[in-house]
């Protein structure tokens, strides 16, 4: 992609308010734009790395037997009330002709329970169901009362949601260590390092669930870990003495939760009479799992973790591009030479791994620009370079540049 | 995939009053679930064929530089009453913590045309920024009365919207000309044939649009066409003396909308103030288009056209699978001998293109299953086949199925 065609363009310009550090960066880059509070467009370059985020999800997904789907947003007030869930504070309530609140048809989806639920009794009826998990992919929405931590915590995000179906609590129980394994796949893939957290099932459950917190001060949580033994408690459940067997020091720190595991035993399935039929005939209540992460808030919380004072480090598993190539200068010579090195690049990495910054604009206006963007590579073209024969290489992580022949950039994309 | 992991299964019961046929066969087959008036979820099966249209927009989308993005569907009522679309009929309001309908913040997206001109501004201020396209595949929202075409049309269904900038009339009339003919290969390539219809501009333009139009009685529509010369209209501003220079005989029907192209002219531009500086350092409105093409219509269309008595018949292009191989009879052997062909199929074609029915089901119930779903491509596996040392084919779109070698199958996939 040559930047000149990009549709943004790099900005000093934050709307008013605007304090969330990952947003900052993400509007100063173009890959966000804010509508309003807590609502964001995922401008092209912004889409790139929301895109690569969910295709790692998705394959973990796909490989403990998650099936994908597309739930609706429009939920009718019947499944909510089914399950006692009408009145939260969280719900966006809409309709057709609404004039006053009694005239509300729908709740916008802010979790799906209710819905899957509601499919499953469709193709789920006996044990030889079983068991059965699907997942979305899928813009939600929570009316939060005063959304200001950028993309960590919007009014509208995207969630990564996934149900699972069981016949017993056993094969609940197995495969919720299925997903807490994908889970670690997931963060570790996408460079986060998630802390699995005892947390309150509030509602759902007595036991503890599993949220997964990546250390951070711009975190809303509060947890308590063990960096010995692995401990980790959400302050909310947290007790000194359950921190035993283990002589580590227990510190404390703000967390950003990205993601969360939950059992939901029977409390869906018997508001939603799903049941199946078991060996000897009998009718039982199917036993379900909900697992969840916000690809929206991981996007955040990478920015959060990955950047410095010039601007964003990407991961190479989420960069918008693998390579920024920087011509700077605009003699005939340095452009043929950008342009071949732009073509080869291309059919190397593909052409849409390649940002080809071929802006006439000044050295300085580009070198920031690419610090901003934070591409894990960048190669500059150059008068300098031409005369070395080489060309300049730089990760966005290391402080230092070094000169090196077409030929050894190369073998590093092979 | 094998056929008994499926999350869902075929089914006989359809929800009451759905009349349409595109949402009874895509219930039967397990490709979409109704969960309101006008609001469906795509099950797996459904969700393959849309990502598959999707696909398809896609890369001619990126053709003609369209950039894609994904803006927000809680749109303030600020952008609503900016270009007087706050009190149209299909908005959906909310907001939060919403009493009677004054406390609406919000319209649920239908269309973007305020939220992309707004954003433009942040990036285009010269003639050397333009021309400039972005598009976004999104969920959109629509208080349709009384739906009750299936996914033809929804209160809730996914949408492609490109929107054009240019510095003048000329380069949008360029532009839209380019729209149209990446319209025509997105129809040719999902099996639809198109008519390319005059239509009335309505508040945006005293000039035609052009609706594309695929003849079908599910259609809303009533287009006048001939089938010589390429005229058609729609009925809403077809007059017979409009038809000349030819002797074709102009006929009437009913047809579906698949997509629409619009020169939206500087309406929005000049409600946002969206101006830039050209060559002389004067101020001009941008000039706009906007192309919008809906994939779940699209994939009600193609079930309208392609379908009989049995089932769907999918083009090749959006088939949710290529192969639907068949397991009939249970004797090891036969076993033994699908298991190797799906797993030498999958190395073919890709494991995820290939449905393997291994069920413990009657032979008729797994064949009405077949055509049910429609998949492209069956090979049956048997007793019979495999005393003959063949396979049996049969395309979807035949009647008769024949018997092949695996090696001459085989051929087929290269």
């Amino acid at each position: 992609m040559r930047q000149s065609e990009l549709f943004t363009k790099t900005t000093k310009n934050l709307p008013e308010g605007e304090e969330s550090k990952n947003a900052q960066l993400l509007i100063k880059g173009g890959f966000i734009n804010k509508s309003s509070a807590g609502v964001y467009t995922m401008l092209p370059l912004g889409l790139r790395v929301l895109e690569k985020v969910n295709a790692v999800i998705r394959e973990e997904m796909n490989a403990i037997g998650g099936q994908e789907l597309l739930m609706p947003t429009l939920i009718q007030k019947k499944y909510w009330e089914q399950s006692g869930r009408w009145d939260v504070d969280v719900i966006y309530r809409t309709g057709e002709g609404v004039k006053t609140e009694k005239d509300f048809q729908y709740g916008l989806g802010w979790t799906h329970e209710e819905v899957i639920t509601a499919i499953a009794k469709h193709f789920i009826s006996s044990y030889k169901d079983l068991p059965k998990a699907a997942y979305q992919i899928q813009t939600k929405f929570r009316a939060e009362a005063r959304p200001q931590a950028g993309i960590l915590r919007g009014r509208e995000f995207l969630m990564k949601d996934l149900y699972s179906f069981h016949t017993d609590r056993a094969d609940l129980d197995d495969y919720y260590q299925k997903a807490i394994g994908a889970y670690k796949k997931i963060f570790g893939r996408l460079g986060l390092q998630a802390l699995v957290t005892e947390a309150s099932g509030g509602a759902f459950t007595k036991e503890y669930t599993h949220e997964f917190q990546v250390l951070n001060p711009a975190g809303e949580d509060t947890i308590h870990y063990c960096e010995t033994c692995g401990f980790s408690q959400n302050q909310e459940v947290y007790k000194p003495e359950a921190h035993v067997n283990c002589d580590g020091e227990v510190k404390s720190g703000r967390a950003i939760e990205v993601g969360n595991v939950f059992k939901l035993g029977t409390k869906f399935s018997e508001a939603f009479e799903l049941r199946y039929t078991d060996a000897s005939g009998a009718k039982q209540p199917v036993v379900m799992g909900s697992y969840g992460i916000g690809p929206t808030r991981v996007m955040g919380t990478i920015v959060e973790v990955y950047n410095d004072a010039k601007g964003i480090l990407w991961p190479e598993a989420v960069a918008p591009f693998r390579v920024h190539l920087v011509m700077l200068g605009e003699s005939p010579e340095v452009r043929a030479e950008a342009d071949k090195i732009h073509a080869e690049l291309s059919g190397l990495v593909g052409e849409s791994e390649v940002l080809y910054d071929e802006r006439n604009a000044s050295a300085g206006e580009k070198l920031n620009d690419a610090d901003l963007l934070g591409i894990p590579m960048r190669l500059v073209v150059s008068e300098k370079t031409l005369a070395a024969g080489k060309i300049e290489v730089k990760k966005r992580s290391d402080p230092k540049a070094e000169l090196m022949t077409f030929a050894e950039v190369k073998k590093m994309f092979k």
